[in-house]
């Protein structure tokens, strides 16, 4: 018999989600924080939640085998000084199609100038200037990991020319070219780059100077990933001198944006407050259904974080 | 030797695009406006150009076999007062992929409320708002010729639902669901309805109020297709009381729209003064020049129109 905590904001969710799969061999307790956490909880060995919340918790947890996280990036869990010695998983495969939504509907957003056409309206003027299209442009992924490999295919359904940039994978067909290491022949002539790496050591502020300058003045840079891949500073001054036509952000290295952030008053900057792909329990439930189904059959969870990679 | 007519306010860059494909027996002459025409260019026997301009000429081109039209819509040749002794073709197959990016552009606007986060924006909150997803929704189609095909493809992959109202094709197998003259029922739970047919006398108000009253309130209305199709007062009347969530136009009755039209001061209307889908001599040149190729075939040629149904 397994004792399943669900550590979550959205526990009561998960646990009907849970509960409605009739899983075997399988206890349910939630906890809507650390410190709710009931006593006989502690001895869980399967735990499913908030990165976060769990990274409180684990010093209580003295039976833990299984971590399976509800989000993609499992940071609090991965500082070198709290335990390793349990599987973690993430939330894989589920964040694809709203980055896609997230994505393509800002890159059309500028493709179709809709703020612009707005504008005009509001003005009560008939404006017929020509929008652009994203067929035939270029497009660059930090990172083609199953989230990369959706971006990749929504943007040659929609006939754009696809650049990944990775460690060394290259696995995704929808890319046209892969780039290791070479960021500025990554860079060139792209008219979008988007990161979506995760935030390891390896990945703080790829996004700099360097990377900035090699794109051309008419790009547009995409972050609904990580905030610590990005030097702030140095994409505000791209943006404020001209030499990068504008910036849509999700994420940042301190949330909420604090007030007196660059920012708010960067022009052609889009804030869009972490929303770019919600972990919603409909769609993260199953995940964790699908691995215990597998830990029951003696077969290798799927989405193991590699504690030292970070991802 | 056949002589070709390039009518068209850009004359100049399609004689370049077709003088480049080398054709064979072809000589070329251009005019920007009907009264620019040339006496020896009334002897042409093909014309590519604007059915706007080629109508004002008809009348002087004695020896005309064959009219490729840089439009989708040719409303202006259709008067049943107009010759109808030569080939009418018109653009197909290029506007698609266009349509798909102003289609998509604004549902994902509207389901991401990127308005609404840049007025949060611009009013320095950091907001948190939940935006919505088009995996799962549904959108019914009044038309599924190529672009609404083109439409029905991209709608899949992000994952709606497709219902497609026609008089009688069911040929698009993107389409989940066809409807024919039942309008409630293909009107049904729509979270969207996108109008791309044809200005006929068959789809003139077949948006009236009748097709509005069935779609639920939630349900967007989009039309860069043509705009007697819509009963422009029922629109506004639907949009003003709450019964439908918003409408983007992009035709209209009369355009420019009129300044005091109510659709200027209607709440959730968004114009686009007829940009959806603006024909690009880039585009349009290739299929004058596989049109031509099939003619000196002997081989019949491509979008040819039919003068009675009008598309």
């Amino acid at each position: 018999m397994h004792l399943l905590l669900i550590l979550s904001r959205h526990a009561e969710a998960y646990r009907q989600l849970v509960a409605a799969a009739h899983l075997p061999e399988l206890r349910i307790t939630t906890a809507g924080t650390a410190s709710d956490i009931e006593p006989t909880a502690a001895g869980a060995d399967l735990v499913l939640g908030e990165p976060s919340l769990i990274r409180e918790a684990l010093p209580r947890l003295a039976d833990l085998r299984w971590v399976q996280a509800t989000w993609a990036g499992v940071e609090p869990l991965l500082d070198p000084a709290l335990r390793r010695d349990y599987i973690l998983t993430n939330a894989r495969g589920v964040f694809g199609s709203l980055m896609s939504e997230y994505v393509f509907g800002y890159l059309l957003a500028h493709e179709r100038k809709i703020f612009e056409k707005r504008e005009s309206q509001q003005a009560g003027k008939w404006d017929s200037t020509h929008p652009g299209t994203l067929r035939g442009k270029s497009i660059g992924l930090l990172g083609v990991g199953s989230i990369g490999a959706d971006l990749a295919r929504t943007a040659k359904h929609f006939g754009m020319y696809v650049k990944g940039y990775t460690r060394a994978s290259r696995g995704c067909a929808d890319v046209d070219e892969y780039f290791h290491g070479d960021r500025a022949a990554f860079a060139a002539d792209l008219d979008y780059v988007v990161s979506i790496v995760p935030n390891t050591a390896a990945t703080v502020h790829l996004v700099d100077a360097t990377l900035l300058a090699a794109l051309p003045a008419r790009a547009v840079f995409v972050n609904p990933g990580r905030g610590n891949v990005v030097d702030e500073a140095a994409l505000a001054d791209a943006l404020q001198s001209g030499r990068l036509a504008g910036a849509v952000l999700d994420v940042f290295q301190q949330e909420p944006l604090p007030p007196d952030h660059v920012f708010w008053r960067t022009p052609n900057v889009l804030i869009t407050s972490h929303t770019a792909a919600l972990s919603v329990p409909a769609d993260i439930a199953p995940v964790f259904i699908d691995n215990y189904r597998r830990l029951l059959a003696g077969q290798p969870l799927r989405y193991q974080v590699d504690f030292e990679a970070g991802y």
